[in-house]
């Protein structure tokens, strides 16, 4: 079993595509930090300074404007996350995130569905409301 | 099981209680319209005009400021939520949601809890962005 998320952003495929893989973009509704433009094969650094936390993530696939796909961690071994941007019209485009790797044996595996499904809305919710109206400063409110 | 969603809002809590119980303000955040103000023992009808949705709610327990509990249909058989307000200072109260009630031997019980989950984090999103920055459209994003 897989999340699936889907949500839609009035904004062209572009402004969305570029606000995951410009490195000067993602401070505003995700990570703190990325260490450089996401392109394919590169492993990228991310840095989560509100939980002083840090992480990599390998870049398996860029399609411009349209899909990335990476893995959690150094390697594609990770669980997967595929981003896929379909653009409806100018101003309208459909962002659907899902990830692949969970372990239905795993005695948690409800628990990290859900709060793996947690994670991914809040941070669509900050990306939409950073596009649309600028706001930089929703993230960080989930608390465990 | 239950599901359990916190999050941080800059604002004091008489401020996000009254975006839950006063009529004038759900359209900004959650249902397109409340019938009337949230008191103990109403049963009230929210609609979401873009689903072209109606429900009823059974307001079970209100505490000024402080708590709100209500079941989902018009008695008090359905699903339990329970919203609690902490106000950790004048500008930052902590919200949390519990929904109960979920049946465990229900087939499709993961994807239900997966739902609700997502609902609530876009709620509370945007809940934040309504109080904290004036959004007032960012509900409508999640596709089914």
């Amino acid at each position: 079993m897989n999340n699936v998320t889907k949500f839609k952003i009035f904004k062209p495929a572009k402004e969305i595509f570029e606000a995951f893989v410009d490195p000067s973009k993602i401070g505003k509704f995700w990570f703190s930090s990325s260490s450089e433009r996401w392109e394919e094969g590169k492993v990228i650094t991310l840095k989560y300074d509100l939980y002083n936390a840090e992480g990599k993530i390998k870049i398996i696939e860029i399609q411009d404007n349209k899909k990335i796909v990476f893995a959690w961690g150094e390697t594609e071994e990770g669980h997967v996350v595929t981003i896929s941007l379909t653009e409806i019209d100018h101003n309208n485009t459909i962002i659907e995130i899902i990830e692949e790797g969970f372990n239905e044996n795993t005695p948690d595996f409800v628990h990290q569905l859900i709060d793996n499904k947690e994670g991914w809305v809040f941070m669509l919710s900050c990306l939409k409301s950073y596009l649309e109206f600028g706001v930089t400063t929703l993230r960080g409110a989930l608390i465990k």
